[in-house]
């Protein structure tokens, strides 16, 4: 049984993570780290699942890095490199799996997404937030590089280079109307709604063919990084041919003609 | 004489290709295939060209792969994978061949743009629609995935790749205004002046240097892929020294000076 | 002393360099050139500039190659293309020196940003504009490509490749209000706030960790070339180790805590 993160399944196909750390608006400390990756792990395996929300408990969605009660597993500033690099390289893990999940990710940003939060929240696929949510990375003000978990390859792929530098050099808050007017999510939606909105989006993607949107998140994400358009082609075509073929394809065609 | 597909020369140097079954939403079968291949071809030899408007008769821009009414050369889906696989770059090919015209190609989108059709406008250089028009790919409505011809290429460099997201993975349908405000179109204009401002870019091109035009549109396109700014300038800086010593520059520089 | 640029230090940390030909719009001369050059190299090398805002005086910010008055180094176009290849190298080499300074570069565009002005531009980290300031490239109506200078790489990223193939290939101007929707700008202030307002974001940038602040924009440009979230992340996860271990971020973690 998990303590820091709380699985439920609102609808078939559909999960529901939440971040479980409400009196500390679900900064990640140790013992969460360890559930959230675990969680996922197990998540990538469970072929029962097509699409997963990513949310947080009460007033929050995840306020980055639980530095004053992490655990003992955090290193000192005066630990061995190697052993700060290995840190950093755990936390940095959590938005790879994150992205390295099979299933769509819908985050669903109810509040404050700050620093590694803000890192979890942009390794899902498709972000939808509240009203009054605020997104931002304080590291660059604690002296640190605003660069982490994977905010310098996400950022400027999401709302461009000039806007990315502007987030990530001062280190402010970003409004709810501002992400979505940049981009970074799709829709703001009332604090009440927000879930019940996340969870039509899954919904709707859990009702579509496993494969075939497997294949599209898998294609968007390579195809972010092909080299050309000639290359790109080459995986998009594969995924035609292998999706073409299937029953539930020929089921859905049946269905819509 | 194309069937299918109908070319028209508004302007001296402006030739509008008009995708053209409008009882079936301009969607593609076997024939316009062949004929847009073909038309595609001719234009790109044809130096007496210098802008090119893509637009659909009727009510439409183009409704996609005609699966009903395709003609024989579209495989079953128990066809042996290397033939499904040959169609499926067939149809691939048609966006390739628009990006690959040495001239800007102006999609004029007039009205309903889905699946191949939004692979076809994607390829275009500039777009712009009327305002009732609507964009979406039901690919992976139909159990297939959504990125196909080039859409999981061209998506996230148009819009960010949080917007493609939910747009490809959902397969929902994108509403004229949607479009303009995230980028994919530059204008959305009232339907029937739609040809009219097409016409206007189009011959606002035409009349700038043939030369300078298309070194230009085929720098886009290779620095959108280039690994760095240093490698990007290097063909920017041997485009100039192309440019400047023609005699089309020389009169350019006379009537502005 | 220079005469075509002016540096001042409007407070600690924060270096203004303003183009100062206002009698030509702030055109870029043989002598700016040369100028422009060195006070950006004395930049680079100088660990008491911490933010670097970009400005010009008088009415304009910078419209670009003074072709009428450059001075004798501009080679004419029937020079060898050789020698027109160092020139245009020469004026590339201005933007690549912005984007190498280890410090952040706000662009304050006072007026018309036109040509090479819109490539030094660009070449910044932040961009902010002044309400009635436009923004373009003439060189496509001149008979050249107008992809030059760093632009053809720096728009796709910044506003997508629909939006820059739209500009580029008509050579249009482009407002204040059309800037800051897509993304080019962000934010459009009264043009008498502009330069406290530059000052402002510079000034909160001058007082984070200087070692923070030089990582987080290398970072960004580094990982917007990245051909991947992984590798994106090596370099990420070790500027965070450096940056963690310094007596800087040591202090900044005391305040906050």
């Amino acid at each position: 049984m998990a303590e820091t993160v709380e699985i439920s399944r609102p609808q078939p196909g559909v999960v529901a993570l939440q971040l479980n750390r409400p009196q500390r608006l679900n900064a990640i400390n140790e013992v969460m780290r360890g559930e959230l990756a675990q969680t996922l792990a197990g998540l990538a395996a469970d072929s029962s699942v097509d699409a997963v929300i990513l949310t947080g408990a009460g007033r929050g969605f995840c306020s980055g890095l639980d530095v004053r009660d992490f655990g003992p597993g955090i290193p000192a500033a005066t630990a061995p490199a190697i052993d700060r690099m290995r840190f950093q390289e755990s936390m940095a893990a959590l938005p790879q799996m994150i992205r390295a999940l099979p299933q769509p990710v819908i985050a669903a940003v109810n509040g404050p997404c700050v620093g590694a939060g803000l890192a979890l929240c942009l390794a899902a696929d498709i972000r939808i937030c509240a009203d009054a949510t605020t997104f931002g990375n304080a590291a660059i003000l604690l002296g640190l590089s605003g660069a982490e978990m994977g905010m310098s390859y996400h950022l400027p792929r999401i709302v461009g280079t000039s806007v990315a530098a502007d987030w990530m050099l001062t280190g402010r808050t970003v409004s709810a109307e501002e992400a979505e007017r940049r981009g970074l999510v799709s829709e703001v939606v009332d604090a009440d709604r927000l879930f019940e909105r996340a969870l039509e989006i899954a919904t709707t993607i859990a009702g579509l063919s496993t494969l075939g949107v497997q294949l599209t998140k898998r294609a968007l994400q390579a195809n972010t990084d092909a080299p050309d358009l000639a290359v790109a082609m080459e995986l998009e075509n594969r995924n035609q041919v292998l999706s073409h073929a299937t029953e539930d394809a020929a089921a859905r065609r049946q269905k819509w003609s």
